[in-house]
């Protein structure tokens, strides 16, 4: 078993602390016991923040109200960068007129509208719309009939040249402590196989989501740079890996995907190293 | 484009025939006008044939009625190769107790069934029965609520270590001329990358398929060869593959996947190249 | 750590014996000490029994003197079944005229060439030879300049549309017992990539390879049948894997690949499972 | 065939551009005819640009200096972002102490070594220094000898735990008008599906190659944000998926990969689609 470090040790080396939220925040128990003590501790000590997540089915809005009722009020929408923003920001830059298909709940898809995008779930697309659809995004794995939209999306694929936009990266997520769900991001990686495009995927381990916190950390301080952020999650594949690659010290946590019994074997078996390891991210 | 030849020029070169179903024989129209004449001559000139298909939904029975319904009353079940016989006999040999859980309808589990294994849908595993499960079979994409039954194989996959049967392995297939639907095979891959587990596979281009069907041959005329036998197939990636492969020599048909002005592109890109080339399988 | 079982309680059970070669019967250090007498007693028991090895560098003639060199004269070249033989029968099938380019030893490509096929060498291509060849096998890690002939198979294949045969699908193999080589599977993987193509690929986990086994045992007995037989190898991912798939009973030998401390957590992460593990193949 | 669009109509309508090297700037033969021109208006108009560019075999001093010679010495060091600096930037951040291994050129690592930190080529590494390596890069298919230095690597890696960087992510880049070489990227995937670690790949479409020259244009003019900017380049799976991906405009010109007869296809087959096509770069 590795020797873990004491969290508070470590982030005091730091200026400023980013956090996966599902398996460090909170998991499928609620809030992780002694968090609030740490986003306490950071605001003491003046120590900025952000939330950085791969999750689009809902806004920053309503992830910060969802922490909100956890018992973090100081975890504000500003504080937290999600790959659901990263999709929203491809799709105002790229598709300029039209309609957007999508596939996940309603209010994921009003997240997107609120940016001035028409949207269509896709179990509305039929012969009087197809052509004017300029763009798909998977944002949720809920809010339609597999069966019937999975198909109707390949069929779509295959008639319209339109760009695919992957905002949730995720194969699967936790439900319980024995069981996981399929996420978006695997029905996503069936579909691109079957019709042989190129998606477009937003989501750690991809830089795009650190750059968008690191933009707002240099905003807030310009004198700060890469060596004073760490970043902290529970999964080897996409918190730690994004936050390595982006150049930044990382911390492997206990509290979600990855077992303490696990870890060491992990670690040697991906070769994916993070810089620090505590049980957990409570000071 | 690619000049074509006359089919019954080719097949009179050799002495046995292995036909794909569907896109060859039949396609979403019905019966490829002309195939009963094809038939015809084979038995005129003593010619043996077999149907090599990547069809689990249904037993050689019910397949070879679905012929006789088209006026193939020659196609017997004996005539039949499927994949489907691959996993039965791979659930025959190696799981000798327990239960084998199924994606698929009731048809293509009662076939299985009928080989003395009990046989339970996904839809029906609880804590009860997870226990005596022992192998887990892809059958069809149809008969089972997709985010109910994939969700639950992945938690079954985590749970038992247990082999998973992919008794299809196409990802889609043809609907009408201008749709597709996702296949078993797509789903199945889907999962494996979830889990993170080897399936085993069952279906053309894989090598045992033409190995049932050329035991047949061998078994009726031990004189006959490799070299004596000709397949006949639509699709680049599975007939013309596996049928090269195993050492036959190949024809490629434009009645189903591959049409005739992406031929030569497809054929040049992928580097599977038919030994032959004819419009159709008529005669 | 798994419990192993004694070896001879299971041949007891079985007819036939398939045999992994290196890992199984000898490894980096030579014979597994004690393997004489495993052949002893299958030869005093009147029990069959093949080498069936992923090994494409050297005849089974020359396979064969190098048991008699390790004191196994009893295995004649009759009892082994290699990769190489698979991709020479592939040749003698479907590659009727012209020339077939090899990267490999010179002695792999002189048992190609004994099936009355002419063989060049990659070095030796060029404008004057490059339209007559007519196939490509990858016979050999050893034997070539990786820098010059590699990207001269990439070019070769962008420039004819020709078959590229692996005829050994192994990605490394052990030298010591710290040091791995690359073997010419990764190699022909790595190009198949860059160009494009599908390759034809011979060896285990492969069917192809079990199938040419088993025509031999029933030749020798037409009674027997897949239940008769047990595969046993140290590789997962090629002998138990192919083997299960097969539909044969499987052993896994902790004597190569496999280490004891390590098995459990393979078996569990792969899905792989054998029927039986013994420490080695040793009665 | 596609309409192409003057490229000069298109930069007008943009503030900044950024330019591919190899196949966009110069090909094979040397300087794209007319090129110098671009540069000239570009200046002429104040407009902003930046070459961006997979190459980690030479530092910006040493790419600079191979344009001066082409005659465009408006093209400064600072004006160039290569897959090598974000290599660079990455072992300044994450590898602090030790050796840095690497497969290229001497050259390549020069480059690397001004950075402050101690690079050992893989040929030179043994068991007296293995321990002190920390980190091992990929900058160049050139420098080594593949035969002996990729088994080395393979060892290195099974037997320390450290990152790998990949410095170039092509697979393969021209020589003639008929002939590619293999790339190191290819070279590097191949090691990593050996070992079965993630390595960390710089380059092309990865977003941090544009996330670096955005952050210059922003230095330089603040005002400026992503539709002000139009990147261009020769190859759809790196210029234009990275392009798009970050949010900007693109431009697909047929002076290098891509030939105006398959361009359609392509755009068709993978999904990835230019906002303009031009038959050049030149105003």
């Amino acid at each position: 078993m590795i020797q873990t470090v004491d969290f508070k040790s470590i982030i005091d080396r730091y200026q400023v602390v980013f956090f996966d939220s599902f398996g460090v925040i909170k998991n499928y128990k609620g809030l992780v016991p002694g968090m609030r003590n740490t986003f306490d501790y950071l605001e003491a000590q003046g120590k900025d923040y952000y939330i950085v997540t791969n999750d689009a089915s809902r806004s920053p809005q309503q992830l910060a109200s969802s922490f909100v009722k956890l018992g973090l009020e100081m975890i504000t929408p500003e504080k937290i960068i999600s790959s659901g923003m990263l999709a929203k920001e491809y799709l105002n830059l790229k598709v300029h007129d039209g309609t957007v298909a999508y596939l996940g709940t309603e209010d994921s898809a009003h997240y997107i509208e609120s940016a001035g995008l028409h949207t269509l779930p896709v179990k509305a697309i039929d012969e009087s719309n197809i052509h004017q659809i300029n763009g798909l995004v998977f944002l949720d794995d809920e809010g339609f009939n597999w069966y019937r939209d999975l198909n109707k999306v390949v069929n779509l694929l295959r008639k319209r040249n339109i760009p695919a936009i992957v905002a949730n990266t995720d194969y699967a997520y936790p439900l319980t402590n024995t069981d996981v769900a399929i996420a978006v991001g695997a029905l996503a990686n069936m579909i691109e196989h079957i019709v042989g495009k190129k998606f477009i995927r937003f989501g750690k381990p991809d830089s795009q989501m650190f750059m968008f916190a690191y933009d707002l950390v240099r905003e807030a301080n310009p004198a700060l740079g890469k060596k004073d952020i760490v970043m902290v999650g529970d999964t080897l594949h996409t918190d730690i890996l994004g936050g390595n690659k982006f150049g930044l010290d990382t911390v492997l946590v206990y509290t979600g995907n990855t077992l303490p019994e696990d870890a060491a074997m992990s670690i040697t078996s991906t070769g994916i190293v993070p810089t620090h390891i505590c049980e957990n991210a409570v000071v």
